[in-house]
């Protein structure tokens, strides 16, 4: 098989199966039958790419994880990107209308259930893992938790809300991405490697500067594609960076720049996982996949 | 010691240990330094009953729990319950001005990061059980997620939300509040006991009963002081219930019949204690604190 033609096999595959796993996580529309199980379904099944869990199958395949131990990893980072995005597009922040090529979930169920669903994708991501095969649940909690947290998720949230009209400088906006969007794609990577066989210090270090580099990578395409991109392509409402005033890589670099920070942080993702060999080839294909994307 | 005594120090000396467990697990306002931090603290710290963690001390003194390790499962609980009620008082839900004593937390610090607060505080909540020292951590983590997510509170708010201006009989009211506040109450004693030695199938039992019963007692005296007492004693809003046409145990039952429930849940609560001896003796106690306390 031509290696594109295998990456897009290999990527497909986990899309589909991911997909079934967070559609078995979540609580059916049958039982209970609250508003409540509908929105949580409603933000995370039918959408997105799903970048998180393909980066845990992925850096899951470096450790030789089980693929059924390596589905709790991979469902728990995208029910923690998905509570996030149903809170961020909430009036009182983002006030977006549109993710996923659908009204964002309070447009369609109204902003107190929005909210809750939100809560509650939150504890079932931590469900999901805790109840796993991990080898080490507690450590894989602490790690999630920490990710999502006041000095991780969470905590960039907050730098970005009090970000909106005041200038930040290049390494200001780095830091408050390396938290907003980087501190999970880490952990989808080292959620995936705790997934397998202990792995030694050197090669976890690999993958935390891939993770690293990758999850860097993430956001600068996103600046750019927020001003290139059109909301039929994207998904969700374009140019809203410029319009809320945000800084982004964009703002501060030009666009130019900005595709040649991408270019580079791929490359420099590339060498990270140099020590580790062929069984990061799927790592290396998503590093491609997340800088040439045009969504 | 008299017995009156003895209860006043023990429930004095937790409470004030939950309080310096939760200041260290809360992030510094001096690091990091985001509004964040901030809205965090003050969501948590200085004030509140503290009936969860008491409850979870008192059920780790039935399975013998070194207190250390009991302070992870006596934050986790009362950290889900203040981002529950940062998210509860927000004006897409309850929209309360309010709250132990002082303005809510959207009021202090704005929407957005009351929102964030409630989010990175739930994540605490995971991060503080995970990394404690009990025996089975993964285990813990599964059980708290459970009494936080859409089977238990989350869901109990979801059904709240949808109650409200509408009819509930009995049987509805009561499975709303064995999710919305009795799910979060059974993890703290659960969990509790989960620090200490395994108890056999027939204590867990006996406790079970026991924060069934006293879960149920704590809310509707909830329901009864929110017709009888004030703002001052109450430290909330007072008459809230009435005002948004929420069904009640006062509404359905009348106060009196309301008061006579609580008292036979207390009673219920105590018969359910007996197998376990004397080791239950602060158990006993806060069934009867639940249910005699003017606020």
């Amino acid at each position: 098989m031509n290696p594109d033609l295998a990456w897009q096999v290999w990527s497909e595959e986990r899309q589909h199966r991911v997909e079934h796993v967070l559609d078995r996580l979540l609580p059916s529309v049958e039982s209970g039958a609250t508003s409540l199980h509908r929105a949580m379904r409603y933000a995370v099944l039918g959408g997105g790419k799903r970048v998180r869990p393909l980066l845990a199958y992925a850096a899951g395949e470096v450790a030789g994880a089980d693929p059924d131990v390596a589905d709790a990893a991979a469902a728990a980072v995208e029910l923690i990107h998905a509570y996030s995005l149903v809170h961020d597009d909430l009036p009182a922040m983002d006030n977006d209308t549109l993710r996923r090529g659908k009204p964002t979930c309070h447009v369609a169920f109204g902003e107190a259930m929005a909210l809750l669903a939100g809560d509650a994708l939150q504890a079932l991501a931590f469900d999901a893992l805790a109840r796993a095969r991990l080898p080490d649940p507690g450590a894989a909690c602490a790690l999630l938790a920490e990710a999502a947290g006041e000095h991780g998720m969470a905590g960039g949230q907050a730098i970005d809300l009090e970000a909106v009209g005041r200038t930040l400088d290049l390494a200001e906006l780095e830091t408050m991405h390396r938290m907003k969007t980087g501190a999970l794609i880490r952990a989808a990577v080292r959620l995936g490697a705790a997934c397998g066989r202990p792995l030694a210090a050197p090669a976890l270090a690999a993958l935390d500067a891939y993770a690293q580099a990758a999850g860097l990578a993430f956001q600068v395409v996103d600046d750019v594609l927020d001003v290139e991109g059109s909301a039929e392509t994207l998904g969700k409402t374009a140019g809203k960076d410029a319009l809320q005033a945000k800084p982004t890589f964009v703002s501060l670099l030009g666009p130019a720049a900005a595709k040649a920070r991408a270019e580079a942080l791929r490359r420099e993702a590339h060498a990270a996982l140099a020590p580790l060999g062929g069984a990061a080839r799927r790592l290396a294909e998503l590093a491609d996949w997340i800088v040439l994307r045009q969504r």
